[in-house]
């Protein structure tokens, strides 16, 4: 029984990095697709983001039916109930992805990135795609330094961010009402990419440093 | 033990509908906040937030430990991670509401809502507290009828939200890039609380109604 439930546990595990891989994978082409206007690599962002979201369905499935069956306590309970928060975290982490190839395929064929913000846009993404890599390795390998790199990174995006407001706001905004919007709504999405994985590498901390206290699911901002 | 089981699953409930009523206050003093340029309630509100925060969080830790001690199967376990995933997006609710109240703190003392936008924003800030209102009821009663008002009253949310758009991206537009900044990531948190309250609704529907599928925490747009 409990070879069964150790079993079952490294199943879940699994199934949360292959959910991580596919958002690493889906950020990776949806601000290749931002960043170049490249609209046939949009759609098959959001063609795909229902594999992600049925991957966590299906992993929250598996988690209430190893409560059920192995009525786990301590440790375990708490590993199990993270993996249900974590799937949720990372099934918003492919809508943020998806948001962003939806602003690339409503602009098309006119560039999405405001004019002046191209730089900042691509830096944001690359460090998106960097955060959601080390995701992926943290929740494989359950390094910890990586839960830290992570948390540096999100600062990283947060500053850029704020930069991509002063830039909207300051005198020398040359952008219309449309590149306003696409600026901010762009800004947000990477933003709050980073947010769910700075979350989930917080549990993931937590659990392997026995930490009892899991933190809520949208904390942060 | 039955019993105290069912004590326990009452007390889950009843914390859920405290939390959903801090919301719903919080809602309230936002929207208020933001149409009125009202700053000290805007702190009020921001303040506050921690509440809710702290309330989820002690919530789940009730949740896991009646997990950990009664080892609920079937209908009751689905109960209690049920009302895992929902403090979890009443604690986003209480995020979104304190982003508005952010909106009209920045901007103080100028108007936070853009000329040409009143209307829109006062309609959407009238309906946000009544889905607030109808959540706290539906978690209270589990009258389904109220989820099915919640989901056609989110139409009404998404309609406006798009409508916000229209505006700011049509040729009467007058307003700069802050009003422009402010309308997006004003309708953007109007429209994501009401998407919040809808995935609790389909989690409480399908609880009432026997579904065994829980959707995940953060379906929907």
């Amino acid at each position: 029984m409990r070879e069964v439930f150790q079993q079952e546990l490294a199943e879940v595990r699994e199934r949360l990095v292959t959910i991580a891989e596919l958002v690493a994978i889906s950020i990776d082409h949806a601000t290749q697709a931002f960043n170049n206007s490249d609209v046939s690599l949009a759609e098959t962002v959001i063609a795909d983001d229902h594999r992600i979201d049925e991957a966590a369905v299906n992993l929250d499935e598996l988690a209430i039916n190893i409560l059920a069956r192995q009525q786990p306590v301590a440790r375990d309970l708490r590993v199990v109930v993270s993996a249900l928060r974590i799937s949720a975290s990372l099934e918003r982490m492919g809508d943020m992805s998806s948001h962003i190839a939806q602003l690339a395929r409503y602009r098309f064929p006119d560039k999405v990135v405001p004019k002046g913000l191209r730089t900042t846009f691509s830096e944001m993404g690359r460090i998106d795609v960097e955060i959601a890599n080390k995701l992926t390795e943290l929740l494989r390998t359950e390094d910890v330094n990586l839960a830290d790199e992570i948390r540096n990174q999100d600062d990283e995006i947060d500053d850029l961010h704020l930069s991509v407001f002063d830039k909207v706001l300051g005198e020398t905004w040359k952008g219309g009402a449309v590149d306003t919007v696409d600026a901010t709504l762009a800004s947000r999405y990477h933003e709050r990419f980073a947010d769910h994985a700075v979350s989930i590498a917080k549990k993931v901390q937590y659990l392997a440093t026995g930490d009892w206290v899991v933190p809520s699911v949208g904390a942060g901002n």
